[in-house]
């Protein structure tokens, strides 16, 4: 590869709340960030009760602004798309606001309807998470929430509410005391507003449900701090709750793994979630890899135009690590067939065939940082790369087959996406798979048989190969040896 | 970049204890290391007084070639070197065993002159480790011990000795008893081998002295299990000695760092080691970076003959990870200004320009595996990478550097390539080229004043700049907080 320098791309979203600057590049199909500028500007805090914003707010976010317009002087102009979302929506003196704001930054501000807001989450959703089926998105804002009903990419129902986590604080925590009342209202007054969408969502129905927001990520960084997984459950929301009324005031509250920059707005955000829950019947939800900056991002680059998330992203993967992809599809190859011949009951989860192929397509990874624990460096990637279309557990799943992929045996642990006797299973085939290709070339591969009964598996390989091939034969045999001192018997003939 | 397949190449090294094989890729001029396989064959313990090589050591030495055999199969010819070092350059009996080896192998071994091998050797040092000026290697094998002194790419003087850490063994440490006189015996013993060269060694004379063996790599892991620093002296040699005699018994050595696998030949090497510190006053060694086996492989690879290795290395590195290298160029040229400005008394030592330019140019390493605690990210790939030309010292230095060069500031710390206060000068200096660059733009960098007395650093930029660029502005006035809190007072105006 030359190190031609790729285009900068900017987003700005003018959020009712705090104001973000995203600067990001294209690097072989992953967005890389290359700066964030954040600054709390509280905008919807200067609207008054005739939803006039006061010359103080408007002069803060212009100072944030003038930071931003700094910046932007490099970026090409077909590059940056900036955003203004509920409370310039509903200021009736947003065009004073705005004609200043578009004279500081030099390029034009869009105030996007609700609709259009919701759309863009949704495609930022798209482009990061991954999963089957019909998705339902939900963003909770400083004073607007979206919730969006779609499908790849495309989005079936788009509605934004008028409420949100700022101004639900307003509205239902003035006294900032946190009582089963105060949070009662908080809940019943967001079932109202959600109450003319509830039955269209209900019916359209959704396969997966996505967060896409500060609240959504409040809570999943609180449930692993406290030791849960990463899903959100309504059981788990109602368990926050009763440990957010056990502090009494706002100012008191203190819940392991929630910051101090989340805390104010967090009861008011959990209240509307709760509502949403309940109203809509979720059953559970995971926190989505982006919202309205990635959907701004990803919109103006037309290289990441492509359907499958997941297969983007190990493409991109593979392309910047450098990884020998035709190795790596033979051992994927290798590796699917020794599933398919354990039989569907020997690892039952659908998912599990997806990710036995994605840990082999990436199996190597680790050998780009250096040959000894190469399954470690690979595990440290996995960990902190940005894998969109990857869930958090199943990028723990991927990293724990990866740190165990060669060399000494440990079994799975620490991963929530399979059982940990499925994951283990995967782990032996993918092992399996690695040794069988070790001579890199296709024609090379055994055609092996391999026979699974509950714990047990029994490799065949051809007449004479074992002989033949001393080395593939010795490296089966320690394997075979290990998994067995593993007390994962494995017989190889 | 395509994912094009680069070819394998395999360097195989007969030796006179173990028989190693080597397997590697070009990646975008690293060398990457995809199998390493290595069988402990004890061919010389097979010599017998007549230097005849016993059956059954001989036919240790065909089982293992035909592993490797396996391997070869798919590795283009060209891409292969095979060579067989003391023990089969002296038995007698060598064709026998050669004739069926290169049978079972398909490629011929090459049996090389001490010279031939002290001169791969050479190159595989001089193509991994960085320093300038003329360099004494020193590679202490089971059968045969290297010293060559050479510059750059050249060797100008080869010698390879009939004495090695097995045949020392044998002929010194019979009775496994580690004892004074059982050392003197064998330090005096390998002084009597190198007394020939010994005059025209010390009149060639060296700048840097670095030592490629297992005893020297075994060295450097005790003493940085011990707590020492990486330099081999004398002073620990006698040191590490004394552990040794207060053993007693070979079967009861037991030295912090020292492992199982390299503990029996190790009080040989030793003795070995010291006797050539004391015959050519060697006052300090580092380890090198690769030897024999490297030397075959980077003989292979015409893509790698450049002159600068840690040129070479730096471009590998940029390329590898897809840095944006005219970016980093620039925040290497704004550091060394900003340190050709606070004279050369600020940062005295002459390695330190050389370690700010490499820390700038690959400050943004981390970025490619995420935006959030990128300083981390970097500081693991550095420590982990191959990074030929580079000491551990110098690594440890970068990566303290890249783990602190934006965001929260820490002082460096763990390094000992330089003084612990120009360790933290030139952080602080990076920081700022860091912040002064931040558009990453050239014709965005004012041009700046840096005055430096003592721990203060005065940064004055062009008038109206600060207030014409409110963003750097308000980044250069929470650094010059952050280094003030950090007792490192700094000014901008």
């Amino acid at each position: 590869m030359e190190n031609a320098r790729s285009p900068l791309y900017a987003a700005i979203d003018l959020g009712s709340n705090s104001f973000h600057m995203l600067v990001v590049r294209e690097v072989e199909g992953s967005v890389q960030t290359l700066a964030k500028i954040k600054r709390k500007v509280r905008l919807a805090a200067g609207l008054d009760s005739q939803r006039h914003l006061s010359d103080e707010a408007m002069q803060r976010g212009w100072d944030c602004l003038s930071l931003f317009a700094e910046r932007l002087q490099d970026i090409d102009t077909n590059n940056i798309r900036i955003v203004a979302t509920a409370a310039l929506r509903s200021a009736k003196n947003a065009d004073i606001f705005i004609a200043n704001a578009n004279r500081i930054l030099g390029h034009p501000i869009t105030v996007i309807k609700g609709e259009e807001e919701a759309r863009t989450i949704y495609h930022g959703v798209a482009h990061t998470s991954g999963g089957k089926g019909k998705r339902l998105v939900v963003d909770i804002g400083g004073a607007s929430t979206e919730l969006i009903i779609g499908e790849g990419f495309d989005a079936a129902a788009l509605t934004s509410l008028d409420m949100g986590c700022v101004t639900w604080l307003e509205q239902h925590f003035k006294d900032r005391s946190l009582t089963e009342t105060s949070f009662k209202s908080a809940i019943e007054g967001a079932k109202q507003v959600l109450q003319p969408i509830v039955a269209r969502y209900r019916e359209l129905g959704w396969d997966i449900c996505v967060g896409a927001s500060g609240t959504v990520q409040a809570l999943q960084e609180i449930m692993i701090a406290q030791g849960m997984d990463e899903v959100i459950t309504l059981a788990k929301l109602h368990r926050l709750r009763q440990q957010a009324i056990g502090c009494h005031q706002l100012e008191e509250l203190d819940i392991d793994g929630l910051t101090l920059e989340r805390a104010l707005v967090f009861p008011s955000g959990l209240s509307i979630l709760i509502a949403i829950f309940e109203a809509l019947e979720i059953e559970s939800m995971t926190l989505a890899g982006g919202a309205l900056r990635e959907g701004l991002v990803y919109g103006m680059m037309k290289s990441m135009r492509k359907k499958d998330i997941r297969k983007r992203t190990i493409e991109s993967i593979q392309s910047r690590y450098q990884l020998d992809t035709m190795h790596a599809q033979h051992v994927a190859d290798t590796a699917e067939n020794l599933l398919t011949q354990c039989g569907e009951e020997w690892v039952s989860e659908p998912i599990a065939k997806d990710m036995l192929i994605t840990a082999a397509q990436l199996h190597e990874l680790g050998m780009s940082i250096g040959f000894k624990q190469d399954g470690e460096h690979a595990a440290y990637l996995i960990k902190h790369l940005d894998l969109p279309g990857f869930t958090r557990a199943q990028k723990q799943l991927l990293a724990e087959m990866l740190r165990h992929y060669r060399e000494q045996l440990h079994g799975v642990s620490a991963q929530n996406a399979l059982s940990t006797i499925s994951a283990n299973r995967l782990l032996r085939l993918l092992r399996l798979a690695v040794i069988l290709c070790h001579r890199r070339d296709q024609s090379a591969i055994p055609g092996v048989t391999l026979k699974a009964s509950a714990k047990a598996l029994t490799l065949s390989l051809p007449a004479n190969w074992l002989t033949e091939n001393p080395l593939m034969s010795a490296e089966l045999a320690l394997e075979a040896q290990r998994q067995c001192d593993h007390n994962w018997p494995l017989t190889v003939s």
